[in-house]
């Protein structure tokens, strides 16, 4: 965190994370026919009124520009200049963009209309948390509209797959899909959609959302267009968003008691090569050589591996470990031996750091691309595993569930268990600090009873404690 | 513009323009061993009063955050809960990074240290100019930190090479570069260097700045460092940074009356297929393979040529203006004929858009790539010849200088001459709206008169007007 309320500083490691993972969701979002676009960080007050429930929504947590000058004033600095209307520094921007849409829509052909944007936006936070609740905080924001609500809705269940997609085979994250109940739902949303994933504490981390916003915000920024049939029409809006809150995610999925584990794909570096401190012009020349040689291996479809030496004036183990806690899926170690035999010593991230591995160099070359598959492969799995053993099914009655969140189970566990559809029966789980996380897309037709009440169950739904 | 005072909005040609350039730009920042990074989009004012110099140069011009919640009141929303300290939105990040600065930096070995980060920034304008001068706009801001003056200039030297080769050789954009006079210099800095290009009506543009901040902002956040020799001292920094008016150079210098110009190399399409509106099956199966041709070719070391069938149901004319408009390098049209004969119809948009080619379709696909580094080149080599026609070398006296900015003078010129080095001149200058530009790093040793006074001369300058 930064010396400023909330706010926090991405580093170069942790930001080099954000940067993979922005460009290979950015590719995706392309590649699904949506136009990035940038818009305004600031929003008139007159915009954020026009819809109630999104005020009532965000009206707590809205930083306020009110001026635009500072003054010398006794020796201190104060602000100077008000402003006629004030401005809400964005907390999203379907406001913003709903007003352009009004203008840039007239007719069915100028739809769907498919936007994103790449911003910051500011949510002012009580209890900050560094990566999960901050302050200010990265995201990505489509904003789209439609000529009817089926389209609307097939466009936010598109997102959610391509988050659900990009959280599993990207970031090594298995994530459950399904929709919010109302109590949960974005303000001004008909229906928001999530993927959920499972902390290593049990926890549940909402990683992403897709919202149908019907008519609501068409309604308040006047978006019409002429259909096929000569009638005006109010167009139908989704929005959906990842944050950089998928960084803390990766961090608390992967993480182990020697730090960070950082899948390859998002790896801002896949290798590093660390030399003895004795290094002489020989060991340096082959370290030089070891590392072209792998930087010459292409990776995927967008990079090349991504390697480097480091030769810093440190000891070998001071250096070994400062890319250990760092999560560089691959550690390379060449000293005299190594050279003398043409080897190389390394470990591997997703084993033990002391296992230290020896293999002639060439055939450290020709394995490290199917090394960094397993590897990214081998978080996946650990993390599937651990999702599905503390995920508990079957589970029918309030002792069950009381029993499941008591005090000395841990990892807390998320539950498929049954729900009424009443309010009253989340307010009694919210007694165990425990809510609805996601009502599963697939529900299953058989009868059951709801697990807090025990009336007639409405909905199969996941119970989780959450971040 | 938007609807909000001094913001812009960024649509998609104009945002993919920002995206190439950005991609290419960042490769080279870190190409040079900076590291991006990401700091709070807001500042303590107690961080911003440290810096005397800074603080009076942008206290004129800043956005401040004073409240972090919304109340409804009598129907209105109103800012509630002010803030204990208010918060600017950044100018320029040089207080807050300088502040983390301080923390990271110990010893020499911590040095140097060279970030980077992409960021919107806030300096409320009262004039001002899509895409010139906006109130938010995005940017790029390096800040790095070294043991020594020495070291620090020379930063502040390769970073003004990176922009000078960016600009030409990416944005087709010919510069000068050299440094700023003293009353030109960023607020806080011992020395500003900067490119400048010409626009099409002959004015300047400050196209991208780099500082050398001497211990200035060392000395404000306390960046000490203990160096070989034990002792503690003050780091010496530099920042530099290039903006989204870059989007406003490129359209001002390659623009012409039929709209805008891209250069290939930051074009989001190189080449756009329109086919006729009455495209049958064979016609438009005809344009696909053509498409899937050309986006196989590489267009340069890190993308494919990118390409895109506009089967809209539009006029094909009207579709053509469109992609003109736009700016798009290559635009082919295929009709009937066309598919017959498997051949194109294109125009080049570095000549006339009615200077129609034909060409088999397998020469232009084996052509394409040499078209495109050819209008590259044409637009980099018609931008030279005009700033060449325009700029004037050797006058000496002020009744040259007068009639060089005389009214009936269009493009105006820039004026290579010598200077005494006296504010009374540039003052004097002023009053016809005409500046110091930059003062080249390349200085004739010949003895002269300055062109306002003409008292001894001690510098040759280039004088212009400006945006």
């Amino acid at each position: 965190m930064s010396g400023i309320r909330g706010c926090m500083i991405m580093r170069p490691w942790g930001y080099g994370i954000w940067q993979e993972l922005q460009r290979i969701l950015d590719a995706e979002i392309r590649r699904t026919g949506h136009e990035n676009v940038y818009f305004p960080l600031f929003i008139p007050l007159s915009y954020i009124e026009k819809e109630a429930a999104h005020v009532e929504g965000f009206a707590r947590e809205m930083a306020v520009v009110t001026h635009h000058r500072l003054e010398q004033k006794d020796g201190r600095l104060l602000p100077a200049s008000p402003l006629r209307e004030p401005l809400v520094v964005r907390p999203t921007s379907e406001t913003v963009i709903g007003a352009a849409m009004a203008k840039w829509i007239n007719s069915w052909r100028d739809l769907p209309l498919l936007l994103n944007q790449w911003a910051n936006v500011v949510r002012w936070e009580m209890r900050p948390r560094i990566f999960l609740r901050t302050t200010e905080f990265l995201w990505q924001e489509g904003h789209t509209a439609h000529v009817d609500r089926q389209d609307a809705q097939q466009e936010t269940r598109k997102m959610l797959a391509v988050y659900r997609n990009f959280l599993e085979d990207t970031l090594a994250i298995p994530v459950l899909s399904g929709a919010k109940p109302a109590s949960e739902r974005f303000p001004g949303a008909v229906d928001t959609l999530c993927v959920e994933a499972m902390m290593q504490d049990g926890k549940a981390l909402q990683a992403g959302t897709s919202h149908y916003l019907g008519n609501n915000f068409a309604q308040a920024a006047g978006i019409r267009f002429t259909a096929r049939d000569g009638e005006k029409h109010f167009v139908h809006t989704t929005s959906w968003g990842v944050t950089s809150r998928l960084i803390g995610a990766l961090i608390m999925v992967h993480g182990d008691d020697n730090g960070l584990r950082v899948p390859p794909r998002v790896a801002p570096r896949h290798v590093v090569i660390v030399t003895a401190s004795n290094a002489d012009a020989a060991l340096n020349a082959y370290a030089d050589e070891l590392c072209q040689r792998l930087c010459a291996i292409r990776f995927d479809a967008h990079r090349q591996i991504v390697g480097n030496v480091d030769r810093r004036d440190l000891r070998l183990g001071e250096k070994n470990w400062s890319w250990v806690k760092k999560g560089v899926p691959l550690i390379v170690n060449i000293g005299k031996r190594e050279l003398e035999n043409r080897t190389v010593s390394f470990s591997r991230r997703d084993r033990a750091p002391q296992e230290k591995i020896n293999l002639a160099s060439d055939l450290f070359v020709s394995q490290v691309q199917d090394m960094l598959d397993e590897i990214q492969q081998n978080y996946f799995n650990r993390a599937s595993d651990f999702l599905a053993q503390h995920t508990q099914r079957g589970l029918s009655t309030y002792a069950d569930f009381e029993q499941a969140y008591s005090n000395d189970v841990f990892p807390r566990p998320f539950l498929h268990v049954k729900w009424c559809g009443g309010e009253q029966c989340q307010a009694q789980a919210e007694k165990l600090a425990v809510t609805i996380r996601c009502i599963p897309f697939e529900q299953s037709d058989t009868a059951g009873r709801c697990i807090i009440c025990a009336q007639a169950a409405k909905l199969d739904v996941v119970f989780a404690q959450s971040y």
